[in-house]
């Protein structure tokens, strides 16, 4: 099922900031407390805590309920939407490759076309 | 190669918006002009201007060279882009579902187990 325009458009506007796609690449190896989360970047706790409430809103991530640590742990939903959105424009891009490929050819000068390989 | 953070956010960035992905939809179907674009929406054409300029920034799109029609068409890249960032939730999304999988075999009743299907 296609996701609707509003639904993805939310989703893209979590994925619109480096700092938030560094921590879902972190939590892609596996949950991670905020602490852990903060280690790499030269910004304050509040200020990922900020990006987590983001994602958080977004579906992207969760959080436990464990009340000092509240690791967090990244949620499939929003990533099989992306890839859901991506699908419709699967044609168009094969179709970009195959003229892509197709005007390549035509650079390749006739001599080469042997299967000779020096 | 992994696209950069950076790059990436300014790409999910421009997909942050409803109209600006039903207008990336329609040129997935071919080029079209602004008024063709503007046609669905009960916007204004300066409002559908802006939303392609913010398209074009991103390298989503291209307008042609003609003065008048100036027909605008998807551009690849930034879509490959999308596919390329998606790749590494791959294996956490396929382990996700392996569990889901799991966790519901192990709710069906013993009974089932052999091959009748009544």
């Amino acid at each position: 099922m296609l996701p609707a325009y509003a639904d993805i458009s939310h989703t893209f506007a979590a994925l619109a900031d480096p700092v938030r796609l560094a921590i879902l690449d972190r939590l892609a190896t596996g949950e991670a407390t905020v602490t852990e989360l903060a280690a790499p970047f030269e910004i304050s706790l509040p200020a990922i805590s900020r990006h987590l409430k983001v994602l958080e809103r977004a579906g992207l991530i969760t959080r436990g309920r464990e009340a000092q640590w509240r690791p967090c742990r990244l949620e499939p939903r929003p990533f099989q939407d992306v890839a859901v959105w991506l699908e419709q424009y699967r044609s168009f891009l094969e179709d970009r490759m195959d003229r892509l490929e197709e005007f390549l050819s035509t650079l390749q000068p006739k001599e080469q076309e042997n299967d000779d390989d020096e």
